[in-house]
C-alpha cells in the first residue's frame, strides 16, 4: 500500500493559532518526507453517558490506535463543570510523565546562553489530585497526594531518559524537610531508583534552592525530576530562560508508547487566522516526537532547519524579532530542509 | 536614665558566621549612633514541660517586651524531632507575613538590572500545616490549609505595604486554576481586600506564569503576596534575580508591632570564625528593622553607606568579588556612615 512505513500520528490543531501552526507542521514534515500520516481530530471535551465529560469518541479511539498524538493550543473551556482539556488528556492516557528540555538557541538572546536542562515533572498526582473541602466555614484544604508507584515510575522515567539521552545526571527536587512524608516518600523512591543507575550521578534540592540556583546558574543542571506542581513551576522558569513559551517544547509520555506532544503556550486569539503565529514550539514538540517514534534522521533535519533559521534571524516571526510571516518563516524551514537532503 | 529614648532589640547572633556578621552589624549601629540597645539571646529550642519544643524562656521573654528580633542564621537541629527553627519562631510569635523586598544592587553584577519588587508572602498555614497522614500503605497525602483569616490578614498587609511605601500595585500570586477551593479561596480574600484600595492596581497571576515572566522581565513586577510555599519558591528566586541570599534582607512581621528581622542564607560553618562573611543581608534586614521602628533617618543613613561601599568595588567581601575581610567591609561601611553625617 501507499502508507507502507507510514505511522499515523493524532492531529489535534486546537484553537486560535492552531490551525495554522499545525498546517506549517505539516508543510515541514512533507519537505522532510517524514513518514507521517495525520489523522485530524477534535478533543474538546464532551458530556458523555452518566454526564461525566470525555474526549470525543472518534478523537479517543484515534489516539488508542496512533498512541501519538501531536497537539496545538486549546482554548480554556467556557461551559461550567467543563475540566481543563489539559488535565482530561493528561488522564484520559494515564500521561505520566511531562518533559520539557530547554536548551538555549543560538542567535535567540535571552540574559542566559548554554542553558541544556531537562525538566520531568509527575504529572498525574500529588497537588493536582483534584481532592479538596471545606473543613468549617472559612477553612479549607487541599489534598497533596503521592504515591509509591507514581513517584517509582517516574523517578525510573527520568533515570532512563537520562541513560538513553547520555545525560549525566538527575536531580530531585523536593520540599522534604516541610512536606516530610509526602515529599519524603517521593525522594526516597528516586534514592532507591538512583542505586540502578550508578551511571548517573544522583543529586536532591530543595524546590527554592533550585529557583535560586536556576536563575544564577543554569548551566548547573542536567535533568531535573519532581512532583506534578513544583514541575508546573520549574518548567515555565525553565522556558522563561531560553525566551519563553514560544520556542519551547513539550511531551506528556505514558506507558506502552502512548505520548501526545504539545505547544504550552495560548491560542493567542489576538493573531489568530493573521499569519503572523511563530510555529517553532510546536515544531520542536513534533521533533520531540519524531525522536519518541525512533525517526531520529527525519527529526535532526527539522530541527537543524528551524535553528539556522533562527540563527540567520533574515526570516522570523514578528515575537522572535523579525517581520515575516508564518508561511514566510515556514517556507524557510522548508527550503533549508530540503537544502539538507 | 542613660537609655533614654533607646529601643531594645533582642539580637539572636546564631550559628557559624552569625555571630560575625551580628557583630559587624552592631559596629555599624554604633557608628550611625542608632538608638537601639541590643539584648542577646540564644533561640536554640529546648524541650520544655510536657515534652514540647520552646525557645529558652529568657529569649522569649526578650522578645515578648522588646517586640523586634534581630536574627542570624541558625543550624539546622540535630536532634531527633526537634522542629525547624524558622517554623518554631514564626508560630511562637505569629509572624504571619514574610517580607523580602529585591532590588537591584548599583555595582554588583547580575543578568539583570531595575529589579525593584516586594514579595510578601503568608507565613504561618498553606502547604506548612504539617499535617500529614499514610492512607494506606505506599499513598501519603499532605494537607495544604488555607483560612479565610489568614488570607485577608496577609492580603491587608501586602495593601497597606504598597500603601506606606508608596507602591503601586499588588499582584496576587495563586494556582486557583487546579487549587480551586484554597487558592480560591486566598485569591477572593486578595480581590475583596482589593475592593478598599481603589489607589492600588490589583492583578492576579498564575504563579507558573509569574515564574516565566519574572525571568524575563521582573521589572514589571512590584509587590507581590502569595500563600506560603510560592512565597517560600518566589523569594528565593527574586533573591536570586539580585545576587543571592548574601543580599537580600527579610522580615518576619507579627500582629502589635512584633517582628523579626533576619538573614536567610546559611550559617557557612567552612568559613566561620575566619572574618571572611559578608554581612550585607543581615545588616539589610537591620535598615528594615529601623524602619519598621520609625528610626528611617538611620536607616538612609546605613543603607546609603552600605550600597556605596558596594558601588565603589574597593572594599568587598569575597563573595561581592573582593578581597576584603569582614571587618574591613565592616569599617568601611563605618566609615561612610559617619562621613554622612
Ligand atoms: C493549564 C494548566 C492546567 C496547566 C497546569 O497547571 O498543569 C499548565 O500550566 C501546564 O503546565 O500544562
Ligand atoms: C528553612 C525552611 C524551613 C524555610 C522554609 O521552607 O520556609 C526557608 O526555606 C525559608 O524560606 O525561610
Amino acid at each position: 500500500s501507499f502508507s507502507r512505513g507510514m505511522q499515523t500520528v493524532t492531529l489535534i490543531p486546537g484553537d486560535g493559532i492552531g490551525p495554522e501552526i499545525s498546517a506549517a507542521v505539516v508543510k515541514i514534515f512533507d519537505a522532510a518526507k517524514a513518514p507521517i500520516r495525520w489523522e485530524e481530530r477534535d478533543v474538546m471535551a464532551i458530556k458523555g453517558p452518566g454526564g461525566r465529560w470525555m474526549i470525543p469518541p472518534d478523537a479517543k479511539e484515534s489516539m488508542d490506535r496512533s498512541k501519538i498524538g501531536l497537539k496545538g493550543p486549546l482554548k480554556t473551556p467556557i461551559a461550567a463543570g467543563h475540566p481543563s482539556m489539559n488535565l482530561l488528556l493528561r488522564k484520559t492516557f494515564d500521561l505520566y510523565a511531562n518533559v520539557r528540555p530547554c536548551v538555549s538557541i543560538e542567535g535567540y538572546k535571552t540574559p542566559y546562553t548554554d542553558v541544556d536542562l531537562v525538566t520531568i515533572r509527575e504529572n498525574t498526582e500529588g497537588e493536582y489530585s483534584g481532592i479538596e473541602h471545606v473543613i468549617v466555614d472559612g477553612v479549607v484544604q487541599s489534598i497533596k497526594l503521592i504515591t509509591e508507584n507514581a513517584s517509582r515510575r517516574i523517578a525510573e522515567y527520568a533515570f532512563e531518559y537520562a541513560r538513553n539521552n547520555k545525560r549525566s545526571s538527575v536531580t530531585a527536587v523536593h520540599k522534604a524537610n516541610i512536606m516530610r512524608m509526602s515529599d519524603g516518600l517521593f525522594l526516597r523512591k528516586c534514592r532507591e531508583v538512583a542505586e540502578d543507575y550508578k551511571d548517573i550521578k544522583f543529586t536532591e534540592m530543595y524546590l527554592d534552592t533550585v529557583c535560586l540556583n536556576m536563575v544564577q546558574d543554569p548551566t548547573q543542571f542536567d535533568i531535573l525530576v519532581m512532583p506534578n506542581l513544583y514541575g508546573d513551576i520549574l518548567s515555565d522558569l525553565c522556558a522563561g530562560l531560553i525566551g519563553g513559551l514560544g520556542v519551547t517544547p513539550s511531551g506528556n509520555i505514558g506507558a506502552n508508547g502512548v505520548a501526545i506532544f504539545e505547544s504550552v503556550h495560548g491560542t493567542a486569539p489576538d493573531i489568530a487566522g493573521m499569519d503572523l503565529a511563530n510555529p517553532t514550539a510546536l515544531l520542536l514538540s513534533a521533533v520531540m516526537m519524531l525522536r519518541h517514534m525512533g525517526l531520529h534522521e527525519h527529526a535532526s533535519k527539522i530541527q537543524t532547519a528551524c535553528f539556522d533559521t533562527i540563527k540567520e534571524k533574515k526570516v522570523l516571526t514578528k515575537d522572535l524579532g523579525g517581520s515575516s510571516k508564518c508561511s514566510e518563516f515556514t517556507a524557510e524551514i522548508c527550503r533549508r530542509v530540503q537544502d539538507l537532503d
